[in-house]
């Protein structure tokens, strides 16, 4: 066994790719080759699916069929409404969504297969499940009635009116295109690598995509977006932003390792195990954050966030990361900060099964090893047998 | 980055630990320094469940201490019984337990707590979930209710007693023990690992939980033993044995390396990533398989398994694995094959509530990189802005 080794696996490749790649210097993205700020609002999150399950931008015929299947899938599958009457309202969303995702394992019809034909079906009707529960959980726990699907919306603005009970607004849609476009992949980040853990061992997608959705949950991953809106909204004023950064960043001087693990410690949405500088999707979404305050008068939390920003960058270096400027689109678009992961999924889900079918298609079991440093060898005292069960 | 890798993480190191070592070259395995022989039925499961977390054998009292805060968590929590109704009966054994544990995140008081303390409470909780749920089910979709726990059973012994509704024999109650024990942990596999890059992004435990469940049912991790239940079963005469296995390895001969992948062309239950020769633990089943095989008078199976045994390792040279004469075992024990993989969560989720308090004090976020093959950076072609969203 290896005797050197990178602590989280750093810069460890753990598998071959061809769907993202990343480079951290540059903080560039591409899906399939294309950089995201090209995709981002020109080419339809629908289409972008499409790239990254198969490689290709779709044909306009093929984007229609792939759209439309989408499309069929908007229902919740039967029994879902019913198990969502058993979980107690205060939930976390992302919870709700792991265990209604869980559930479906038992009535989706190709389960058990692991062929492509039923992974690309199952992988379809994920993509409209994962936003359908997403939204019918919001509304039950606002109390309003779910809504029938509807079918002259894309798939962003749908998900924005099955949680709000009305069409968007063009700006709304797009907004929400790009902004599940900029999470939609990201190479072998934690969830995704989760995933391609559970897939190696062939276990069946539904139980890979849980397994996905369950790492999303910490605040070093997913739930930072939601600790960023949290923040910025304690914040609450331009003014205080500095003084509150610094403050906290002066407090982490005095933390042991072990407490500065804890994510209440630290500036959320600021520095990535890959990038070494702001990323393309975090400029990105800085450029729409703006924008869209400015469009709906919500100006003050994105001056809370530059200000933040600007003390950040200014005292540590590190980069911006993409949960940072997307906490205050989400504001924007007045989603709660406690859905904010649940948004992830919605967009990351199109890149977990790109990742499962390629896992599937190509496959080896993950297993890696430990570095051991317990005690050695040792017999068993005499004493110990006097525990042996009666 | 480097650019040599290894597919799999195959012999990778991707953290320290101190909670089991595994020598491959010798086939033997140890909890912490206690070779698994000598743990196996001398020390109950409770014991070698605290030993794991604790990193020593408890004093007497301590271990009472422990054993009765397991006890006390027999009893399904709120809301978990409601749930089960809304599950169709056909499910999988594995998926329920899942969705269950995944549901008492929603219920559980320390959900959203990192702590040790909160955590080592929803170990000791999550220990007395799984057993509960998994006989819960079983009992459920057998058509017969379920039984209120009893305080005067071991832990083996009362999730036999829940699952069958009697308490088992003394001998039962040992088989089933070390059954617990064989399966307790076993260092960096496939579902431990995945619960460890669920930890390390600081997801709660429960959320940890559920990756490993999830990952657990693939018939190359904990999913074999089902399939070796049933292919014992099928083969059922041990003088079918032989040729059974013959025809399987010669039709995987002609096999293309992706449909080598389905486990169906497979012998399960034999090879292991890490062992080269047979392991302790199957060692230590092959006996216990034999002698409860005799005791039960289910010797048939029992020599179709060592026929199958015999036939594998001479012609392929692969060693026998865990799942192999566990199958043997549970079928002495009257357990239906689907229910093999949900025993072994039994036993693990100890193993597994070891590595979540190892990583959780120790923590760093587990996020290697991909090999990537895709294409190089390209432009957008103008086509692709006709399929922008209107």
């Amino acid at each position: 066994m290896a005797t050197a080794w990178k602590a989280g696996l750093e810069d460890v490749v753990a598998a071959r790719s061809a769907i993202t790649s990343i480079d951290g210097e540059r903080g560039r993205l591409y899906y399939r080759g294309y950089e995201i700020g090209a995709l981002t609002a020109r080419v339809p999150f629908e289409a972008v699916t499409s790239l990254l399950w198969f490689g290709a931008l779709p044909e306009p015929d093929e984007a229609a069929g792939f759209a439309a299947r989408l499309q069929a899938a908007r229902s919740l599958p039967g029994g879902v409404d019913a198990l969502l009457e058993r979980i107690p309202l205060a939930s976390h969303p992302l919870d709700v969504l792991r265990t209604a995702v869980s559930f479906v394992a038992s009535v989706d019809p190709d389960t058990s297969r692991v062929d492509r034909e039923a992974n690309v079906r199952k992988c379809e009707r994920l993509m409209g499940l994962i936003p359908a529960v997403v939204s019918a959980w919001h509304r039950r726990r606002s109390g309003q009635p779910s809504l029938p699907p509807r079918d002259d919306l894309s798939h962003a603005a749908h998900f924005l009116y099955a949680l709000t009970g009305h069409a968007p607004t063009p700006e709304a849609a797009r907004l929400m295109d790009a902004v599940l476009t900029l999470h939609a992949d990201h190479e072998f980040n934690a969830s995704t690598f989760a995933l391609r853990v559970a897939v190696a061992t062939m276990a069946d997608l539904h139980a890979a995509m849980v397994a996905a959705i369950a790492t999303l949950k910490g605040p070093r991953h997913g739930g930072a977006n939601e600790d960023v809106l949290a923040m910025l909204r304690e914040i609450g004023d331009p003014a205080r932003a500095r003084s509150f950064v610094e403050a906290r960043l002066a407090a982490r001087e005095g933390l042991s390792k072990g407490e500065r693990g804890d994510p209440k410690s630290r500036v959320p949405g600021f520095g990535h195990r890959v990038y070494r500088v702001d990323d393309a999707r975090a400029r990105v979404l800085r450029g729409m954050a703006r924008t869209v305050a400015e469009a709906t008068g919500r100006i003050r939390l994105f001056e809370v966030a530059e200000r933040v920003y600007e003390t950040v960058t200014s005292k540590t270096g590190l980069p911006v990361n993409v949960d940072f400027f997307s906490a205050v689109v989400y504001d924007a678009l007045e989603i709660p900060p406690d859905l904010c992961t649940s948004i992830f999924a919605v967009g990351r889900v199109a890149g977990w099964c790109a990742h499962a079918l390629e896992q599937y298609a190509d496959n080896r079991l993950i297993r890696p090893r430990a570095d051991y440093t317990g005690v050695a060898p040792r017999p068993l005292a005499e004493a110990a047998t006097s525990l042996a069960a009666g």
